[in-house]
């Protein structure tokens, strides 16, 4: 469990945090946006890896919120480039404001990200900025990466791997080296909570992709089979691209390219097709082996068993969240 | 003059810039933008702020190119807002590739602009950081305000004044601040570089708007009354909507609210308006004005005299500019 101190101070510091006034246009999105909720996850673990280190831990608080504020600037973007109507059931801001409005306020947003992350102490500054700089890039890359998937059906696994890596796992890496940084965590330290985040991250990742096909709808807070129903290339659907063969290849890419079809008869069909594949067994097999990279990463992590545990706490909880 | 070599090193040093590589898709449209060309004038004048200070101004090529890098961000982005066609006679970013990808690449110019400003040395590091950040975030807010201006027919001169000094003199400002402090100008110095930018840049801007009327065709390089055929609210058209009362002042509501006329027959009319109201000397006069706070604030700098002759002068061959 992670600590309610954690969390209400960390509430406290979004509500607190001044992203500017006029024009109102500009700064209302970016507030909008921010009290969307969410889990707050990276922040906090942000917060829980500086913890590690000190017990000075808020003072990893604002560039905790850089996080989180970085996060939601590539919400901000990505949901314009995806033409998404909605964010956590609410209107996006492009289509609240308009196009233009969730360009600037995002552009925006990353400037404030930065301005946030000042307040890392003079001497690892330099440091933080170069592996923030690094992450940024990084995400960006894998959000174009994802683009140019849509129009390709010869995606690799290994090109998924690599693209949900930079799109969403660097950055809770990142979440967890700067907490460790600002902590006091040596080289080596940080080098395993970011490499630990990464892994898990991957992990998350692969386990949305299972939870859309395999989840269950009492539990999983989306309709299940979303994703087949959108041919999204999710794992699943490439694995399944490359195993497939004779009849079995062309039931499935024959579901592919229809555009009319029975909502629930598309789901069942695909997800007989995986069944016969054994895609679950394969992803399964995947999402623990990461999990299992990011433990062992994270046991190599030299700090007081105590502080570490709550660190491993609140991850197995996440690893084993089924919504 | 400014050295040749100034430029040169400044021209080496924009070639030799990493951008990143793949996905082709994010990274060819920043090298795209960053060869389209332009007269640098940011980047030269963070060099000569510099060598107000010290010897080695070459300390000052990376953050010098991350000021150019940060203004061809914000062109990116604005383009795609204003749905420009053309930057500098070629196809904008969003029309040779795409809006998403024009998006993406943007925000990627922005963090590596960060990239670059971390080669300033670390104890003017924060100031520096603390410094860029305000500015992107008022270039931001002057955007805003000239997109909110386009739809409002009651624009204050106070009002435009404000916008164009966000939109585009305060990165002229901080462009001489930070070649200051690099070079190891105090605080004063520092502030009497920017402010002095500033006050240039908004005289740059005034200026333009009036060569757009009164420039001579054979000098300005685009087409004059320009700005007339399109009802841009420039500093001139402002002016003269506070200004026209009676008969005169239908005239000119009239020429903006007609959708279908002769070009050169609107260009004539307007410009008539123009010299009516006595338009063309309330614009030279705020001109003079701020070129003449700018140079106070250059004249009150302190430094070699030999070096700051170089920036004196380089800024009145801009002042005296016809195109």
């Amino acid at each position: 469990m992670i600590p309610a101190n954690f969390i209400e101070a960390l509430h406290q510091e979004i509500l607190q945090t001044q992203y500017g006034r006029y024009p109102a246009e500009l700064y209302d999105p970016i507030r909008y946006i921010m009290n969307l909720g969410g889990k707050r996850l990276r922040p906090l673990m942000t917060l829980m890896a500086a913890y590690l280190y000190t017990d000075d831990w808020k003072k990893a608080l604002k560039p905790a919120v850089a996080v989180e504020v970085f996060h939601n600037f590539t919400l901000m973007h990505d949901d314009i480039m995806d033409q998404a109507p909605l964010r956590r059931g609410q209107p996006t801001v492009h289509e609240k404001w308009n196009h233009n409005i969730a360009i600037l306020s995002g552009d925006v947003m990353l400037v404030n990200a930065y301005e946030l992350l000042l307040d890392v102490e003079t001497p690892h500054l330099k440091r933080v900025l170069a592996r923030f700089n690094r992450t940024a890039a990084e995400v960006c890359e894998g959000q174009q990466w994802d683009m140019n998937f849509e129009t390709r059906w010869d995606v690799t696994e290994t090109e998924y791997l690599e693209m949900i890596k930079l799109k969403t796992s660097v950055l809770l890496g990142f979440a967890l080296e700067l907490g460790g940084i600002i902590g006091g965590a040596d080289e080596a330290n940080a080098a395993r909570l970011r490499e630990g985040g990464i892994d898990i991250g991957i992990g998350f990742q692969l386990k949305d992709d299972l939870l859309d096909v395999y989840g269950d709808p009492a539990k999983f807070g989306k309709q299940v089979g979303g994703d087949i129903i959108a041919n999204k290339k999710t794992f699943l659907l490439i694995e399944a691209l490359q195993q497939a063969t004779g009849s079995l290849k062309d039931e499935l890419t024959g579901w592919l390219s229809r555009t009319e079809f029975d909502k629930q008869e598309k789901v069942q069909a695909v997800t007989a097709i995986y069944d016969q594949l054994g895609i679950r067994e394969i992803t399964e097999s995947r999402i623990n082996q990461y999990f299992a990279e990011g433990f062992a990463n994270f046991d190599q992590i030299e700090a007081e068993p105590a502080r570490k545990d709550m660190l491993l706490t609140f991850t197995r909880q996440l690893v084993e969240r089924e919504s």
